[in-house]
């Protein structure tokens, strides 16, 4: 017998009432019943992304929303800026390119934020650049990009500002109106709390404006078509209904806890996962900009991180996520997005004791754990 | 948002398969699909129990299975001697007393084990005393009762031994047979991981030799009756159908680990209990025998215990379970029986550091985890 913990930046664990939720018998998408139910999920979002634009509802996954914000609102060979500072930066402008657009490469450093000077800098030099394209939080990296800086970059201009929010959405205050966001999108498998298979976009005024010229091929994620059908309380193709149901759960307990406290509890937890593992002594990968979604730290010296990620799982029943591509075997990321609350912090870092100290690595039992306590107790008046 | 724990001795967590099981769809109870269902755990029971006896099912609570322990065995008038350590010793006296017999007390220290020394004195001095009723593990006070040495006095005699093993059966070795003892009984929600709703009895031949003379009145706890229709894979009364398809589950998860690994995992997390809350400074209930099944432990001076148990259950989400009559206000008790795993004793250790340094008093946050990780790193080859 062993107990399993999902502690990876998605998919992330979903609570037990919106399984509950899910389990309910499917209902036919073509009712006033479903209509209801899905109108409810559209207000919803609304007041998620902070938008007066409709949310459209997706049933793919993230990378398909990240899609159809291209082929949506732009024509071959338009040239987009795209901030490459880890995995899904670069699945970023892989998609781009594949859609035949001409793509700047802004390369940040793993574990950097990108440079808002830098992104001036690049558009100046390069007036065609018709949008930057950036993650509000880059999970490869555990970094926070500066979206209410950028975003003050391209308002007030014709380039968009598109933000792939998918672990940021719901894990910090992104709001897309005010702060002159033109396209946000999310999945819904991070802080949204359900299984993977949803994805989330609402475009502003201006990015629909220009969504009217874009001659990029589409027909699954035809965005003005959905955007119509939204209007009826209903989608294109076939919803993912039980998927829908547990939306409409989830974000009534989001709304329930308030918006600004599911912010706060997230910066909690990462404030404790940062003090956490400071004092087992590892080395943050995103030191200057860390993201309230998740943690990655880099394994000490001498430690294999694959393989430690691989302890802590099979052998200890906790799922971390490791790095990827030039970070493989180098990092571990601790997840605390979504349905997370503080004793997940707490298992995380006493796991991960428990697994460098039987590697041989010199770990003070318990430190890491006591960091995060003191941090974590804040939240309960101690 | 609050994540909840439950971590009190019963009701205990019920694993996610076994809550999907006892999800099905409703089986009818007179059929021979639920019949080899019914087989199989009667099949399951005796195994658990360590014996060849039947285990009759009954749909009660542990309570239930007190009586019927009664019931079934004496006739009016008949004294038994009734080991009084706690709250479960002293509604065992009780029930026996309701139902007219008579009831010599041996009245034990909360807190402490019953000496085997006492009960052989209480013997020779009433040599009427016709069986010795006792806890396995008296879960009001933490303590486990020295049941192989008890078995000792009364086997080869007419005396019975009647144990009440709600907290043992399923936490730590009782071979029933092996043993010699005359009756076992226990309850679904403690190591048995499910709902409360069954209970379970098994007599051995002495006992039921015994019963046959027995003219206490009953009716729904009728034991013979309930053996024969055992022997046909049935009962007597409606069998509480989705409990017995989560039993079949539980006991297939239970010898999947084997009884051996279920004994030890008990036990290594009692020890990281004890370690750690020892390392928090905290002063056992149960210094010299204590159970595997939960560890009781005193608030410190200056600390009301009610207060600590509610703020933890309310404020944290962890629930424990508090002191009894003479004890209310003034332990904790932290349970690990059943499903659960290390990090339960971290979670348990981790929020009574946090909520103990609320209170003001002085508690080096994380050293009592750091003491159990310690411990339970040894079940992970660390």
């Amino acid at each position: 017998m062993k107990k399993r913990y999902l502690l990876s930046p998605g998919p992330t664990p979903v609570p037990e009432e919106v399984l509950l939720d899910m389990a309910k018998p499917i209902m036919h998408h073509r009712t006033p019943q479903f209509s209801a139910v899905f109108a409810e999920c559209a207000e919803g979002l609304k007041k998620l992304f902070a938008t007066s634009q409709p949310v459209m509802m997706l049933a793919s996954s993230g990378t398909g929303a990240m899609e159809a914000s291209i082929t949506n609102l732009f024509s071959p060979g338009e040239t987009v800026l795209v901030v490459n500072g880890g995995k899904f930066g670069e699945r970023r402008g892989k998609i781009a390119e594949a859609y035949g657009l001409k793509v700047e490469w802004l390369s940040v450093e793993w574990g950097q934020a990108v440079s808002v000077g830098a992104v001036e800098e690049a558009i100046k030099k390069n007036p065609a650049i018709a949008a930057v394209l950036t993650q509000g939080s880059e999970t490869s990296t555990t970094v926070a990009h500066p979206i209410q800086d950028l975003a003050k970059l391209t308002s007030g201009t014709d380039r968009l500002l598109i933000v792939d929010g998918i672990t940021s959405v719901g894990v910090m205050p992104m709001p897309m109106d005010e702060w002159g966001i033109d396209v946000v999108l999310t999945g819904s498998q991070k802080a949204l709390m359900l299984p993977p298979g949803l994805a989330f976009v609402s475009l502003s005024e201006k990015a629909w404006k220009k969504s009217e010229a874009a001659k990029l091929p589409k027909f699954y994620f035809d965005l003005a078509k959905e955007k119509k059908n939204l209007a009826k309380d209903t989608s294109s193709y076939t919803p993912a209904v039980s998927l829908i149901h547990g939306l409409r759960k989830v974000l009534e307990m989001m709304f329930d806890e308030g918006l600004e406290n599911v912010y706060k509890r997230h910066e909690s937890l990462a404030r404790a996962a940062r003090a956490g593992t400071a004092a087992i002594g590892l080395r943050p990968l995103a030191p200057e900009a860390p993201a309230n979604s998740a943690t990655g730290v880099f394994t000490p010296d001498g430690v294999d991180g694959a393989k430690l990620v691989k302890d802590l799982r099979d052998t200890y029943g906790v799922t971390f996520a490791g790095g990827q591509d030039q970070l493989k075997g180098k990092i571990v990321r601790i997840a605390h997005l979504g349905y997370f609350d503080s004793f997940d912090i707490v298992i995380a870092l006493s796991a991960l004791e428990m697994a460098l100290a039987k590697t041989g690595h010199d770990v003070k039992m318990g430190a890491g754990v006591a960091a995060a306590q003191a941090e974590l107790n804040k939240r309960y008046g101690g």
